[in-house]
């Protein structure tokens, strides 16, 4: 299977529509043959409309797509990546699903309609078989896959290792988040130079909900939400990319430092998701360094997709203590969409 | 009273000695007469040997000073503050005490002995009556006063409020430390800049022990620390100025959010420390906005001695969240042990 | 003459309206009595409407303002400062001038017009002499007063005091430009963060002509621009406020170091201008140290209205280099304009 | 050739020193068998003893090596990087040249010196003719080759390619420079947070005069300094990687924009050194886009190697405008000995 694929990427001018066309330039499977934008880049030339942030250079063959609208009639792909905003894909990714296109989107608006499964292939690759249960309920030939928020992708790795052995009850979690996370032009910089912002609109709940759904359980075409309960305080800092968040757990039985951090090294992705190009290699790294993960040195672990933890320490309340690092526009955002389409495709459901 | 206590500085060349001789700039009761420093800056003019960092310029009564060596030895003042490193701290400190001096430091080398108060004079005021128990067990005609470590500083007076009317038993905390907590010139900029550093070595212990020191009851001379657990996660972040901390509390009593807030607002420091120059006024702001406290807006709050605190609201695990702002090197360090020295001049005790 | 003047700000909820609204707080002459804002924000209550970005804190007197249309019908003031965006201001502010309304203006829209001054009383105090000439061109009997383009204030303060004592003949600038100078939300963070951006679109020819104007001479009426020609390159940079300006000058006759920063340290605004409350005391300071002037330590010197030169030295290819900071808030914009209103009222033209 | 000559790094654990680790990992000829560091750090283990800070992680072949001392003595190698600091190459690189061995340096220290090449191999690659004259004038068997100061590289190339089709009379630069041209620790984040710092100990200097050198001809084994005049201003910004700069030139003829940009675009490395494995490919890429080069976005070009170019424009003073960006730890310092390394070997030099 070689770049025979063909893909569109939906709302491919902002930050995480770039992400995509950056990322999806070297991917093996798939090919992009359509970039989508807003009303008012329709007809242009991408290069000329899209004002490209990465630091990674545009991509030759994206340079001279026309921007289409975002409509399935017409496009000639099975399988789209939506950068959409939520409330643009609300409105138009069941238009695709509809037209038989499969839709993997970061967008939220789906996440928590309970057939449309929250997917992280090295967590929750077994909730893919809820996209057969949304065709028949919704009688769509395509479907909507989402992967979480950001900020709950690393977390809900890490976690997910840690449940795997131990079990777990409760997280104290916060964020430190960074600027890409709000798209582009996102924060102002008057806004953050030489600053935090201690809030994100919506976030919190985001990050209490998203990991149970993904650490639950596909019972009967449903997912049991796990019976955990999260806290969090989420932060914007002066950072480019990379999500950091300072996470408390109680486990289900006691774990030592040392456990916890075998558990966490020794992490496997499921059978199922595990040998896929986007596959992390390794899953989870642990840092033995005090002062790790940082951002700026350890968000392109394993190409952006690795989720770096650190600071595994002993809990005065809780169990235990440690740092969880993850690039939030690669691992948590574009990255993670393709692994899902790459699970997708692999489950034969394309 | 106005300006006829003369004082020094010790250590007076680095970030919070700065801040020292920059806030005895204007203060009504205190004239700085001398300023000490490393053996390599000892005779040199202040102006020249100080690489003088803050955005206020250096005050024009300092430029020129000879720096002395920090020795109580001829110093014409019954009064020092102290901006030292914590191992010089330890060494020359008591020298000062025993020559009569008091010494209201900063450093944080004493703070865990039983007979040295660790004082925010609108939190614990009362336990500046270990002072004459210290001068009586060393025999010291001085004193050695602390204020806690600048992250423990606004973290403590936010849960005396609430402590207060609603007890307290547990806490979360995370920080986001600004880089002038670290000193000159501490972080380096490759380190920090579109980076975090999750890790502040010895901070965490500190941040859960001095709190429950100052919230501590003075019961036979002899402090009985507060029945509450911390659990912390240190982090250092690109701000000049200002710490924020994310705070979860578990209360001893229920308190809705409104009440907390209430609690907090209605807040005052104790009869004994609540009219000196240095008081804030009003000792804690509670902001309404969302987005609030953010350190560049608001570590100015009360000419940087109030403690700002926001974002009140329910939490799932504990009673309450919220965040906290306070001034790391003005209320957190030079500014509060300023405030220590008007409290010590007022009780009668220089 | 104390607060007896009621003045409104157009536009105030911008960077530069905010500036405005903060600075007149403690202002001895004006009074705010009225903000005017866009469509969308009229009616509403300017502590809710304004997401205020100044580190000083929203002054009281302005929260509870009701925001007006930007309309000099039933406004009960003779005096505006307009902080409106250029295109608007074109628009807008002749209505007020018409009306018998002085409106000391920040927007460049009239910075070209041969009766319009563009303002620097330190520099040009007589070019307050075209306002009788535009009252009577015009036929209004209020009148338009622009303050120069940020970047041209510091630069060209500098440059007229080594142009009255040794002419002047080319200048090479190269600008660091702070965030704060593209208003708010302005520069996406994004953009900003471990970046430069070599380019600020139209600024260049701003920097290259508007320093022309002021430093001309006003004969019979008409402003004989400088016979100085100017070469610039500008660029955006991760600071706050304060723009800093590499110049390189051609002076009409030789002059060693010393002589040029004796020129620059003796500057006097003149007579006309050199009492008002704003003037700057001293016009300029001349640092000594070789790594100022730098934005975060120098941009409030005397209130932000002072400019700071330094690094003072002879040039390989002119005569003489120097580097040049002024805040752009304050002296390069509000400031600006409220000295400029200052001379207006000295003048008896209000 | 492949990985088949061994090759030390003197001065490893710095940050040029750590991006010379970094290069060789995966460096086609060379295979890197040594580092040395400084006296506290001989014995210890170079992952335990270096702190590392580039984004890239520590290649995996260094992690193990002993840190040895900075001595010819027992060096199975005859050709050795040097990211000494200049003081100590000084003092140290004539002992490894005596001993055969071929040095690279990134150090200023003989660069002045007349048989000491000063090479852009895509600039100058005859200067290395030099290093016969060298050998016999000294009696070494190894040699010292050094590249340019950083902020002169990437001046250099643009340069380079200007005088070659027009000539180069006169150049204005301003240079705004990242943080890791200064080393680790190197800046101080409290001084560069939220700040510029116009000057640069030494810097100006070096700007004024490498160029000269390398833009000289080599005639009868010396080298001629290019008549060129050189005025500079050099700034420090709160960039990680990437050195901007300013230039306005004035050319031995005059040249359209259109032409100089082709004499950009076309500007080919000399045979002698175009077939390299560092040779830039492009030498030069020229931005259409007026906002750019931007540090973030451009400076990994051609694998940190390519120099970028943008906003060529006509000067009122001068020729010609133009802004010009280099990665300063790679084309302007590790990746640019090891260029000169290839060139050495190449030439049969080694």
């Amino acid at each position: 299977m070689s770049k025979e694929i063909p893909v569109a990427v939906l709302g491919a001018t902002g930050s995480v529509g770039q992400r995509f066309v950056q990322l999806l330039a070297g991917h093996p499977w798939f090919k992009v043959v359509a970039v989508t934008g807003s009303e008012r880049r329709v007809g242009k030339k991408f290069s000329e409309t899209c004002h490209w942030i990465l630091s990674e250079p545009m991509p030759e063959y994206a340079r001279d797509f026309k921007v289409l609208p975002t409509d399935p009639a017409g496009l000639d792909a099975h399988l789209v990546f939506s950068a959409l905003p939520s409330g643009v894909a609300k409105e138009l990714e069941p238009n695709f699903a509809k037209a038989g296109i499969s839709v993997c989107t970061n967008a939220g608006a789906y996440r928590r309609e309970a057939d449309v499964p929250v997917l992280l292939p090295e967590v929750n690759a077994d909730h893919i078989d809820l996209v057969p249960v949304q065709r028949r309920k919704r009688g769509w030939s395509g479907c909507i896959v989402t992967n979480p928020n950001c900020t709950s992708t690393g977390t809900t790795i890490a976690l997910k290792a840690l449940m795997d052995r131990f079990g777990l009850e409760k997280v104290f979690g916060v964020s430190l988040q960074a600027i890409s996370g709000a798209g582009y032009p996102g924060v102002a910089s008057m806004d953050i130079l030489d600053n935090v912002i201690p809030h994100i609109a919506g976030e919190e709940p985001k990050l209490e909900w998203e990991p149970r759904k993904m650490l639950g359980s596909l019972v009967n075409e449903e997912i049991q939400l796990a019976d955990v309960t999260f806290s969090t305080h989420c932060n914007r800092v002066a950072v480019s990319d990379g999500h950091l968040v300072c996470l408390t757990v109680e486990l289900g039985k006691k774990a030592s430092v040392e456990e916890a951090i075998a558990a966490l090294r020794d992490y496997q992705a499921p059978a199922r998701s595990g040998s896929l190009p986007s596959t992390p290699k390794p899953v989870i790294v642990v840092s033995d360094d005090p002062g790790r993960p940082q951002p700026r040195l350890d968000r392109m672990t394993g190409a952006g997709m690795t989720t770096v933890v650190g600071r595994v320490r002993e809990d005065t309340l809780f169990d235990l203590r440690m740092t969880v690092l993850s690039h939030n526009t690669i691992r948590g955002a574009a990255g993670g969409s393709i692994y899902n389409a790459e699970l997708l495709v692999n489950e034969g459901l394309l």
